[in-house]
């Protein structure tokens, strides 16, 4: 947690909070802070600043000043099939951390069905490890996360509007191009699932207007590739 | 498991291997494999080839061939913060499964002393991550792993060999330089612990030769972060 987010009812009066929970605990044991410390702070969907320590016991109460902009998102939507539990939570947060700020959970023929039924689909979960994701990257800015499950009427009636103005980039080994690096235009990322995708999605993919794009020989599980190639993508 | 490792106590003739532990059931539970299907094979430290499933049952029989090389090793030498121990195992895992071959594990000032008697830094455990990192990637070769308590006594007697020949770059908030990108030189990266490098670290590094490269606003967890700078440097 290098910055504490706020909530609107956190707010006691128009500058001070009163924290709880395990931001509570964590200004308490893990920051070990004192009356008097400045704390970088921002508010969920907000600005962020430095909150000074007023008081520390069962609750904690700063005195905040939100006057800054939180990092500038990143131009890009990710696209990603549905993982395992354990690695989608991950994929979420780092999502949030990265600054991506629009997340399509889609379905593909190699997502095993069973994984639609996970509790880490659960809004209040999905809203959990954004969170985390930001207060790893001291962002305030809830990505939007959309669930589809039809991949064919997402690809064909959704996919074009939300394409429109970016590049498409599928990950996709012994895909035709390279990884474009360090480019200043927006991007619609795909990430499909473990297995990889089957022919007729690529197919539509492509008619989508998505260039494959091959990583090597190495395969990443999704948490590793998802930073790997923003690294690669990021201006 | 994208290829199954295999080990020289696995032979039980020249082409032939018994398998017996989860790698039996990733075979017989997850692939689902038949009788005569082709599975992806690699002998740890070895080549990389085929396995023909010979028999499936307490254990799986596979006739192997390998005759292709692993992925080319990514040049780059890691040196790391011992992070918390479930970032640590994923920090190695996904090290290994990029293809670094050679990570220090490094004590810094803000390494909390108490993750030392950690049981993830058993060798058997870090041969664990390091073998799911491979076989993810599709890697034998092993990395080589070495622990430093002594960061004055590393840095100043043995960082300096190790960094011959090759950039050495330390992630650093507020850093001097951009981060490189696809750069064909050997890489020596230093990856500071979670509350950053204190001053005297980091003049140490300096007059070592490392220069500082800032990632930008955003602080990525460990796991995340190495994977994002490795694609901004890889070829």
């Amino acid at each position: 947690m290098n910055l504490v987010l706020l909530f609107k009812d956190d707010f006691i009066s128009s500058a001070r909070v009163q924290l709880k929970d395990r931001r509570r605990d964590h200004i308490a044991k893990i920051l070990k802070s004192k009356s008097g410390d400045l704390i970088s702070v921002g508010l969920c969907d907000g600005k962020v600043g430095k909150g000074t320590v007023v008081q520390i016991g069962e609750t904690v109460l700063l005195d905040v000043v939100l006057n800054e902009k939180p990092p500038a998102a990143l131009a890009l939507t990710l696209i990603l099939a549905l993982p395992r539990p354990h690695m989608f939570k991950r994929a979420l947060a780092f999502a949030a951390s990265l600054g991506i700020k629009k997340i399509v959970i889609l379905n593909f023929v190699r997502v095993e069905k069973s994984l639609w039924n996970s509790s880490t689909l659960k809004p209040e979960n999905i809203r959990e490890q954004l969170l985390l994701g930001l207060e790893q990257s001291r962002d305030t800015i809830l990505p939007e996360v959309v669930i589809k499950k039809n991949f064919k009427v997402f690809v064909k009636q959704e996919l074009p509007a939300l394409l429109k103005g970016s590049l498409g980039l599928l990950a996709h080994p012994g895909g035709q191009d390279s990884c474009p690096r360090a480019i200043e235009q927006k991007v619609t990322l795909v990430i499909g699932p473990e297995g990889g995708i089957v022919p007729s999605e690529l197919t539509l993919l492509q008619e989508a207007g998505f260039k494959t794009v091959d990583l090597g020989p190495r395969i990443l599980r999704v948490d590793a590739v998802l930073p790997y190639i923003v690294g690669k993508l990021a201006f």
